[in-house]
């Protein structure tokens, strides 16, 4: 293309029409080697994409099968084999091929905010750290939320006369909006990414994002009867700063025992155990009643605002709204707790009587 | 595996524990296949992002060698240099080869919401139903911030007797917050994925989300005073009504537009035209009226809003803020429409100045 038209033209002019010929055509090469190489990429995982779900199925009916002849099975044979098909399980799981496995939907929650967006990453240490980040998001959070309502009670009895003003109480319900928001994001991310978080927790920070909402909208004035009607913002403050005393207390245990649980084989690394599930065994005498008292303070905050609601001291319907989520979420967690401390004592009670097998069957049924 | 500790089992035994010692082999060799396959891809990948990085550069610096050796070089030359460069440039942007040109860093608000997740996708067709469905999201919301604020109009005068009550504007805005916020992310994922969109924009959608949220916490009363105190929500309403026609002509005209350019091979098809930028060239003359008015009477509603603070007829903070945001908006908008139209008039005339050759350098300028 540089040989065009051209009489009498300077040496460096002639270089110039070469390297531009030079350049289109290198252009033209990355164009065919890209297309090429995206091509052959997205053939070939697809054919691991095939091999991986019959694997994943071969593996699913070896199994049921081993299960249903246990009987018949010498019992040191089924529990090799089901050591073997643990293993393998594990290896598709948690290793490269993983990246193939079908992926969860994304979910109504993340379509709405982003659109069709794919947010899986195919590379295990892509996922990692988005999972390391999550956990610093709500190590951070978790003092924040300590830190807020703390400072808005030490500043009402100090500087506001026991009167809390608008402003600083709506910037704290905004923070919320963006953090039940953020981390409602992120957990249907990780939940994407494979991780096996409980839904209740999700759904529970669907509700908080409600909550923070709607509390917004609500009259915080100043008057003189600001004491009545100030008592269930300030009964809110308090649960806020249990809550974030045990989400710190969480975060450090859960970490704790997430770490245990990956060197066991037993979680998948990208398992997230958000809230009041599980605490490391020895801890767990400390936290339980921690989470339990916890719940306890929500559903009786929540009781509160409904008979101010219902005695007409306050006879906004966020206040009925407000009370009616905070009970919501305290059965939901309560219940969750309960049955994450039932599921324990249950392998308990198997690896006392049946040794590591059933542990393994224990672990990878949480998996799916 | 299946030849351990066997002593006299049955044939189903014997081809269960065959078919689990192949599981087990299959897992293995699909584990080292995956790695394979994902580090390969990966080392192919990254030779392909070099080669696509020096190769931007090099058409960038052969493109600022020509314009500074324009007078030397024969005219014609200089344009039929310019133009092959052009498709090489558009080819590298465009083509496959642009899944490995350095992405758009993905800003910190993307960072706030999601985490370190990525956004960008790889294949171009994904990227293309990602900005389809932006602009269909844009469309469907067009239609309701034309409906919703119509209705809240009709429904004051025909059934609220002329004052407004609370909970539907609140329900409102908080649809406008969720609006504003998903509108956002969504468009620092299309600049990620290689989108041009103006960065005020975005900003503009920030603002937008601020003012929602500081709309919720602002007290709506019914009462005595109530068409006093609610004549700025009216004005807000009336200029949302207006806002949803302009963004429907808007949408309308600009996918032709970017369509129109996309066959023209001046954009790329990840371009966005969002808000006041370009229309269809004879439709302009309809729309330009319609966003100068538009703005005038944003920033005439801020100004009415500051007004009633001033005089203490409503002397909450939200109202100064939001009046302050308001005007902020409106000459915000003001400055990137007239900014475009002063683009699109130097283009035409160098267009009938110097033929295609310096529109080129337009279409090519703007995509930095």
């Amino acid at each position: 293309m540089g040989d065009t038209t051209v009489g009498d033209i300077s040496s460096s002019d002639r270089a110039l029409v070469e390297q531009v010929s030079r350049v289109v055509e290198q252009a033209k090469e990355l164009q065919d080697l890209s297309a090429s190489l995206i091509s052959r990429t997205s053939r070939e995982e697809d054919s691991l994409r095939q091999r991986a779900n019959s694997l994943n199925s071969s593996i699913h009916s070896l199994r049921s099968s081993i299960r249903k002849s246990n009987l018949l099975l010498d019992s040191t044979l089924a529990e090799k084999l089901e050591e073997e098909l643990f293993r393998a399980r594990y290896l598709l799981n948690e290793g490269d091929a993983a990246a193939f496995l079908p992926s969860k939907s994304h979910g109504r929650f993340l379509r709405m905010f982003l659109g069709p967006i794919n947010v899986r990453a195919n590379r295990k240490d892509v996922q990692l750290k988005v999972k390391e980040e999550y956990n610093s998001f709500r190590d951070r959070t978790a003092y924040l939320f300590l830190f807020f309502p703390l400072l808005l009670i030490v500043l009402r009895s100090w500087i506001w006369n026991g009167c809390l003003p608008a402003l600083p109480v709506q910037l704290y319900q905004a923070w919320l909006l963006y953090l039940y928001t953020g981390l409602a994001l992120r957990e249907n991310i990780l939940r994407v990414n494979g991780s096996d978080i409980r839904p209740w927790w999700i759904y529970h920070h669907y509700f908080a994002m409600a909550m923070a909402l709607i509390s917004l909208t609500w009259e915080i004035e100043r008057g003189p009867d600001c004491a009545q009607k100030q008592k269930g913002v300030l009964l809110y403050l308090k649960w806020a700063i249990m809550q974030g005393i045990a989400m710190l207390l969480q975060n450090r245990y859960q970490r704790q025992r997430l770490y245990t649980r990956i060197a066991l084989g037993k979680a998948g690394r990208m398992d997230v155990v958000w809230g009041e599930t599980a605490g490391v065994e020895g801890q767990l005498w400390l936290l339980c009643p921690i989470l339990f008292i916890l719940q306890g303070f929500e559903a009786y905050v929540g009781l509160l605002l409904l008979k101010t609601a219902f005695l007409g001291v306050i006879s906004e319907w966020q206040v009925i709204t407000c009370g009616i989520l905070l009970i919501i979420m305290a059965v939901g967690n309560f219940a969750n707790t309960v049955q994450t401390l039932v599921t324990k004592s249950r392998v308990k009670a198997k690896m006392k009587k049946g040794k590591s097998k059933q542990e393994l069957d224990q672990g990878s049924g949480k998996h799916q």
